[in-house]
């Protein structure tokens, strides 16, 4: 399947379930739309966090949702699940935010670590959650993020767990996917980002654990979930955690510029 | 004194001590130097750590010492004290790094909270250190960096007390700045960055606290002399703490260039 016709297929209702797998060769987006007087505020979040949240593309202009990453396509109906929150509390999870949408709202794309799971696959590391199709567990830490205005909260992290001889691999292969959260922020012990539990992760599915395995956590862009929470942002629509926006961008260009860019300085 | 006219009297020997006050409307930076085969990775690290590790210009190419953010200067010889850091161990503290320069090294310039601290004492909000004429304290946290390659550590804060009415303030004053660091990570309870002494920092001066005073926590651009120490890198030149790189960037047209973008989605 192309990305139009996964987005095609959300929109007509004959696709639903986590977005992971679909149109592998396509860069994937969380959605984070906030009221226009917050939209320099999370910009600079963005900016000033952009492992966990870096940006597939600008801000879009205010009562917008046709995105420039993806043709023909409109966030308020191609994705298949979506989270309203209000005064930081999750109120609905309708199917489609039309009704909702007003020129009040600006929406943003942010980059997701399913962009390298293909990849990870193709280098003989496929995730365990990619294997055995489940969704990524996703854990809160409490690494704090940088603040920006009205704007705070922790860090969210997604997990796979690897053996460790394949974690310098792992990180090499993710590393130029600097748009969907590059390489790991951290592995080994949970309890260095202030995970208690990692068989209950806030979001997604419990892990599926091997003797010898060794946690891996990338950034991960429901992050600014936790912020709308913490933060208490009067109104917002996101995505459900891995019910994501497939956009038209291959994930082998960002990949491209990313490794044109690094390259400069030597 | 103008930019210019600090680092010329810093090259002569005639001008000492850390350089907070000193061409107060300029940018000031941080330095790291570091071999040729880590710069791909420190490039990456600054990209991925903005807020502690802001690029105030572009790397220089290996084995530049004249950077493009200031007319006639060496960063061999513009700069009061430096340190040499030997597999992660500061081994010399020379005044001249001329003898220990080659093209096998690449130079960064990383933004200085000392760049809005003149903008604080305008706005009737001079920090403690700065009334008192001490160099400002700075404090290794337990928050890890996202991690680039084989360079990984915690991120370094610099600390000014306020009393809770001002902190608002305080942080609209220096958000602009984000070459400077731009506005807080944090305040309130050290303990949340994991610091445990507030009153002996890693680095500068003690603070001088008064009664009703809350911590408040910047990035700080000594961040990267930690991750030297803990990634041992085999070779670096950086500054001294507080014995900045002035150029003659002015602070004001910074700021403007962050209200410009931040103002763009709305």
């Amino acid at each position: 399947m192309t990305a139009a016709e996964v987005r095609a297929a959300i929109r007509d209702g004959t696709l639903a379930g986590p977005t992971e797998r679909l149109a592998p060769d396509y860069v994937q987006a969380n959605l984070v739309v906030v009221p226009r007087a917050y939209a320099g505020e999370l910009a600079d979040l963005c900016a000033r966090n952009p492992v966990p949240c870096p940006l597939v593309e600008a801000p879009l202009a205010p009562g917008a949702h046709a995105p420039r990453s993806a043709e023909c396509a409109d966030l308020r109906t191609d994705l298949g699940r979506y989270r309203v929150w209000r005064d930081g509390e999750l109120t609905e999870q309708p199917r489609d935010v039309r009704a909702l949408w007003s020129d009040e709202l600006v929406a943003f794309l942010i980059g997701c670590s399913f962009t390298f799971d293909h990849a990870l696959s193709e280098a003989g590391l496929a995730p365990r959650h990619y294997a055995l199709d489940r969704n990524v567990p996703m854990y809160r830490t409490r690494v704090p993020l940088a603040s920006a205005g009205r704007l705070r909260g922790m860090m969210v992290v997604s997990m796979r767990p690897y053996k460790e001889h394949e974690i310098e691999r792992v990180r090499e292969v993710t590393r130029p996917f600097r748009v969907a959260h590059g390489e790991p922020v951290a592995w080994g012990d949970p309890a260095q980002l202030g995970i208690d539990d990692l068989m209950h992760p806030e979001y997604g599915d419990a892990p599926v654990l091997e003797d010898g395995d060794v946690p891996v956590f990338w950034g991960c862009g429901v992050t600014p979930q936790s912020v709308i929470v913490a933060s208490r942002v009067p109104f917002a629509i996101t995505h459900e955690p891995g019910h994501m926006f497939v956009t038209d961008r291959l994930h082998d260009e960002c990949a491209r510029n990313h490794r044109s860019v690094a390259a400069a300085p030597s």
